[in-house]
């Protein structure tokens, strides 16, 4: 009892560091209170991490999985072109964890947040009583223009599909500090850099709003994550594989549809519409008509194979 | 992974009939969208349940566990004399769980929910690698005129302190519940109901917004929630044990001031203010200008215990 109102205690003052106008009312009563900016929607996101499913603890450092967490909230935001406000957290801790792990963690979660112009608002930790994992549950806030938030349901045929970024170097990353191999080359370097430090495009997000037609985020791999955006808007797609990452090979390709963890932004723009500019932008394909996914390989088109995010850690 | 999605739309389709017009995007894409009433704040918390610590699987019905960690949240929202809007939640289930349990839990904490108005409108799932409990973390969300809210920290001495309920019956019902003892008196039969059916108190803390000068849910037991406000407020308090319950004897007392899940309001009354009418409300004590907690009992001032709800699965 003493232990958890001092933690919380912790937990309040490095939080409140970051006091922003939206913010009525942080951590430390019955709830938090938020004043979205005139005119604006509230958006709200929630995302599980458990150990040993989603991470592990002795290759993956508790700050990175603070920073991690954050990132999937942040993320979710930025897919729906929100601006990021707020972010609580829920954690539940096993016996016997030494108390570095959830300071490293909170740690890691409010530099993200801190970037991202989020502050932590409130929580609930619990211990476990049996001997399991531990599982962290991020809330994220963010505020839209009432009515002007992105959804996954907009795309229509002949718009044109873009990724934010090279898609797969979160997975290659993940490799490289598993298995504890020293990167090699510029796309290794950068694919270690994005493991350890995920970046949300909340950004890109917000400049989306005025012109794409629907928007994802992936977290789960490309190809399932267009599945979700072409079920949600009744369409299909057909993507190109050379443009989907820059390293070469069927592994990189395998990384770059299935790896998960990108927390890149997937879009459609309709004709005629401009990407905004400033952005490292790709164009990766277009959405068709009947509802089956395509992708383009050296000149063929096949069907896109199912799968997505392999849970590495079974 | 079509499991998952099966299990998802099973959710979306359940919780989309109570739609509200505040909620603008419920289930089902990057995140959910809330627009406050004008000129009102939005309200957040959240709240854990944890197997072994919070419930016991082979004693708590799903049901009854979905319905507790409902109006955990709605609890919290009264107590924050807000209007209760929508709540998301997250699960951990560990492998082997029987399907029938996450349904009937959603069935009850969907059902909690209508009553309060409230609508489900997110969520996250995961499965856990490891053979621990299961986790539950339900995020509320609601809405209270631009700083009417009602807060902890506003009790001064002279103020009196009320209670929306006898205390100490849950527990009371919890011991009968596991136990598998029948009920005997009234006050059994009244304690197993709000055991079984617990219910937050929002119509009571939205109509304080206009007396009440702070105010608190008690769920970890009036002991340590009281000791809650007294410090966000600055003050000490006096409490009569005669008034706390209507059983008599110590077992009683210790339940009403330890017991935890009574999910009634703590709040204090200026003077000159009137409790709103139409409440079963009880006056328990004042507050004091010292930092210190006493209990009146058969005449005797004795300091408050410390303590609270000790985690009885333990």
């Amino acid at each position: 009892m003493q232990a958890e109102l001092a933690w919380l205690e912790w937990v309040r003052r490095a939080a409140a560091r970051a006091a922003r106008p939206e913010i009525r009312l942080g951590i430390g009563d019955d709830a938090a209170i938020v004043r979205p900016r005139r005119g604006c929607d509230l958006v709200l996101t929630t995302d599980l991490m458990v150990e040993d499913v989603h991470f592990l603890r002795r290759r993956d450092p508790a700050a990175v999985c603070g920073r991690r967490l954050a990132t999937r909230a942040l993320s979710d935001l930025a897919a729906m072109g929100a601006e990021p406000l707020a972010l609580l957290v829920s954690s539940v801790y096993p016996p016997g964890l030494p108390a570095a792990w959830p300071r490293q963690f909170v740690r890691g979660l409010l530099q993200a947040a801190a970037e991202a112009g989020a502050q932590l608002i409130g929580g609930d930790v619990s211990s476990a009583a049996r001997a399991g994992g531990i599982v962290l549950d991020v809330i994220g806030a963010g505020q839209a223009p009432a009515g002007q938030a992105l959804l996954r349901s907009g795309a229509r045929p002949g718009h044109r599909l873009f990724v934010s970024g090279p898609l797969g170097e979160a997975a290659l990353g993940r490799e490289l500090v598993h298995s504890a191999r020293s990167p090699r080359t510029a796309i290794e370097r950068r694919a270690r850099a994005r493991h350890l430090r995920p970046r949300a495009r909340w950004e890109l997000g917000q400049a989306l709003r005025r012109s794409a037609s629907a928007a994802i985020d992936i977290s789960d791999g490309l190809a399932t994550d267009l599945r979700h955006l072409c079920r949600a808007s009744g369409v299909g797609a057909e993507i190109l594989a050379e443009s989907l990452c820059d390293a070469a090979g069927q592994d990189a390709l395998d990384r770059a549809l299935f790896g998960g963890e990108d927390y890149e932004l997937l879009f459609t723009l309709p004709p005629g519409r401009e990407p905004p500019a400033g952005f490292a932008l790709r164009q990766i394909g277009r959405i068709l008509p009947a509802r089956q996914l395509w992708l383009i390989q050296a000149g063929r088109r096949l069907p896109l194979p199912a799968g997505g995010y392999q849970h590495w850690a079974r």
